[in-house]
């Protein structure tokens, strides 16, 4: 009872996709062959890709070749080139092809992984994958699944604070929230210089942008920690119950790092759930001269980075640890009929739908498995280092050019800065450069002016494509 | 500058990927042609797949041969073959060689689809191609992208019912969810049989458990509309803000479908948002014979169902859909400076990530695209009728047969029946065909009593696998 050729199925036989599947394989080598070629920003103008597909879905179903050369034709001009090795914007999204291999076999096995019972590999394995990752970060010890805690893999780091945020939220009010509600005398925290993601769960749970406090930052761009002891205070004081600290080690902004040290030992005193948002710098702990960014950590009580930044694994994966699973299970779970089963009734298994909002689930773990054992330790650290190196060459150029300035501390991968002729020039600059499609960069401000941000983490940038970076910026500023 | 082959360089190369990756097309292609050999639930126990994995991540790099070797040796003891055509549990999850093809595509271009710009084609054909699937279910115009609406692809049906559900706590309180936190007065409601996803939702934005109002059902396992009409009045007289109903087309314990019209005709009446959860059974309407499913849908403000479970299209791509995409994207947005870009600003694009909790996305359009685009309308229909057939055979019989009964309608692919020796003869007959291997079934209970699920809609089940299915069944209760 093989899967029949007869064309009346409509299926596509093994055996085409035998074809059909290489050829895909040949079309990923060929386009990181050509990727930089590409311009890196795509320069499809709004409603274009759209104009170019029609109108209606097929009634007859077309041949692969079609599919495939409307792929080149009608998507290409579409896609701004994340991996480039000229990608130098927002965060590095970077993958590698022991990835996307991963992604392959999940995809091919098609198995949920929402429970146990529903695929036991599924969960051992990125349970084990995780603890892997405490070893390889150095994390506390209380993250591994052997200890109370634990880790799962999320989509990303704003779904991981989101949970973090409601384990905070029901521990501080003893599962009421759950049960009866917000009642509005919730209080959480973060700097000024978050991630918008913050804001964003504070008001999915239900605790109200109000009562989110932006606490400043120093000059380095890191949360003051006197300034968090005295505004919890201060709430404490109005009869508002604080309950979530978020401390980041390396803003999306500037690569800010919070001092979590300082900021558990307040969390500690009051109580006060604290999770760590390492998105894309968690990743440098793998060297141990980098270790410095996480120290504190234990004193956390969650914590998450994300490999599909800066670990070449494919979006999405971010991984997400807590001290004490059960705070986060039973904030989570709901069990109904339909999903009991043995394994789960004898309390020996872990069911990862109580560890997130979705029910189901991808078998994301083997990406990571596959990525980690290409790669080994030694070539995971040999990167990072590459990146942190190549990001302070850059950040030593501009140092000692007179036309720009750092905006920021460069503590690792990410260089902000600025040419010294105003937020228009900085603007035009970057418009230029972007619009030329020879490489990519991206901005934020900072004390309220326009700052360059590059950031160096893509999976084949060499020193070749910084160099060319510095050129093409500076020859644009010549002519500003 | 291409990445270079220089092994210091730890990455694998294009070549070495070409390799590669064509095994693991093989492995694949191999793995559907062998899949029905293996045993359906996975016979591992409780930590045994860990037990088989070494204790620490490999210092040093290992060849793509071994871990291949690996993922047959220590991975797929501990796989449920969801796309084995003897798997009849919980729902499906049928994929297709497209589909998978989609994935490969999307995991090798490796974007990010969180703004428009990060990736416009992301963007255009994901609207594009929702688009194209309001026209193919027949769904209202109201969701169409060319209206005030639109669709989005989500990981899941409980991320799109929370959605749906923050949605209607902002537009019943002006935003002060949002702004200030939820103080307590908000109600939802949804029938006793919905999925445990709408708990989950109520209990994270902040409404509380006690908050939301399980109707109780008809013998059909309906929601009873006038019973919904009776609390809302009650709920209203007694100071509350009714703002949120979920009607389900196609519970996940029976395949119940709830009344839209009806109640959506309540909730108009009320201006309560309407949610309608049509994961599973949503699909059914490509076919216009099971349009009925959606009679009433105009009146919805939001609407999902699930590609991924019955349209051939790999885990994750749930299909969301809001009538007013204002509503969904202020509840929704925030947009810190390193995000803003001049496509934003002009307001003439979608930015995606103001659709959901996540920031980063996939492509996930593209598997979508090479599905429909593989099947034409008229290989999907073709599917749906084919499984919709199946199941009223195997209902048929069960109807026949003295030793069994049916325990709900099943109007579709969905059949609850139940031996009438009681529930541990029930249990019994479950648990020795699932550790049989030979196929899969779960429960639910159904007026309380246990009641076996057998849910048609694998990709590669056709009548023989039912028919054996059949035979199994009544050979074990046979040895009852």
């Amino acid at each position: 009872m093989k899967p029949t050729p007869d064309k009346s199925t409509f299926h596509m036989t093994p055996e085409e996709f035998r074809r059909h599947g290489k050829a895909i394989v040949d079309w990923i080598a060929d386009y990181y062959e050509r990727v930089e070629s590409l311009p890196v920003m795509s320069q499809a103008k709004p409603g274009q890709i759209r104009a170019s597909l029609p109108k209606g879905a097929p009634q007859k179903g077309e041949s692969f070749e079609t599919m495939l050369k409307d792929v080149d034709r009608l998507i290409l001009p579409g896609i701004t080139h994340w991996q480039s090795p000229n990608f130098f914007a927002f965060f590095p999204s970077n993958t590698s092809f022991p990835s996307i291999m991963g992604e392959m076999l999940s995809a091919g096995l098609g198995v949920q992984g929402m429970l146990w019972a529903t695929s036991p590999a599924c969960t051992e394995l990125e349970t084990h994958v995780l603890d892997w990752l405490v070893e390889m970060l150095a994390l506390p010890k209380s993250f591994s699944s052997t200890t109370n805690g634990g880790g799962v893999i999320q989509d990303t780091a704003s779904n991981s604070s989101l949970c973090a945020l409601l384990a905070a939220r029901e521990r501080a009010t003893s599962f009421a929230s759950n049960e009866r509600g917000c009642d509005g005398r919730l209080v959480a925290y973060t700097s000024s210089q978050a991630h918008s993601s913050i804001e964003k769960a504070v008001k999915i749970a239900g605790l109200g942008r109000e009562n989110l406090r932006l606490i400043e930052v120093d000059e380095k761009f890191a949360m003051r920690p006197a300034t968090l002891a005295a505004q919890i205070k201060q709430d404490l004081s109005a009869g508002r119950v604080p309950c979530f600290v978020s401390a980041t080690v390396g803003t999306t902004s500037s690569n800010a790092m919070d001092p979590v040290r300082a900021i558990g030992e307040i969390c500690r005193e009051h109580k006060i759930w604290l999770h760590v948002d390492a998105a894309m710098s968690g990743t440098a702990a793998l060297c141990p001269e980098f270790r410095w960014i996480h120290d504190g950590l234990e004193l956390a009580d969650s914590y998450c980075f994300n490999p599909h930044k800066w670990m070449f694994t494919n979006f999405d994966c971010d991984c997400f640890y807590v001290a004490d699973r059960k705070a986060l299970i039973n904030t989570m779970s709901v069990l109904p009929e339909y999903l009991r089963n043995q394994a789960t009734e004898s309390g020996a298994v872990i069911d990862y739908r109580d560890w997130h909002v979705p029910l189901g689930r991808r078998f994301r773990a083997l990406k990571l498995w596959f990525v980690i054992r290409h790669y080994g330790v030694e070539g995971l650290q040999h990167h990072v280092r590459r990146h942190v190196e190549l990001a302070q060459q850059f950040a030593s150029w501009i140092r000692e050019d007179k036309q720009f300035e750092l905006a920021a501390p460069a503590p690792l991968n990410l260089v902000c800065f600025r040419h010294r002729a105003g937020d228009a020039a900085n603007q035009s600059l970057m418009d230029r450069l972007n619009h030329s499609g020879d490489l990519y960069l991206t901005h934020t401000k900072l004390n309220g002016k326009f700052t360059l941000r590059l950031c160096i983490g893509q999976t084949t940038t060499e020193l070749p494509h910084v160099q060319r970076a510095w050129r093409l910026l500076r020859a644009a500023a010549s002519s500003l």
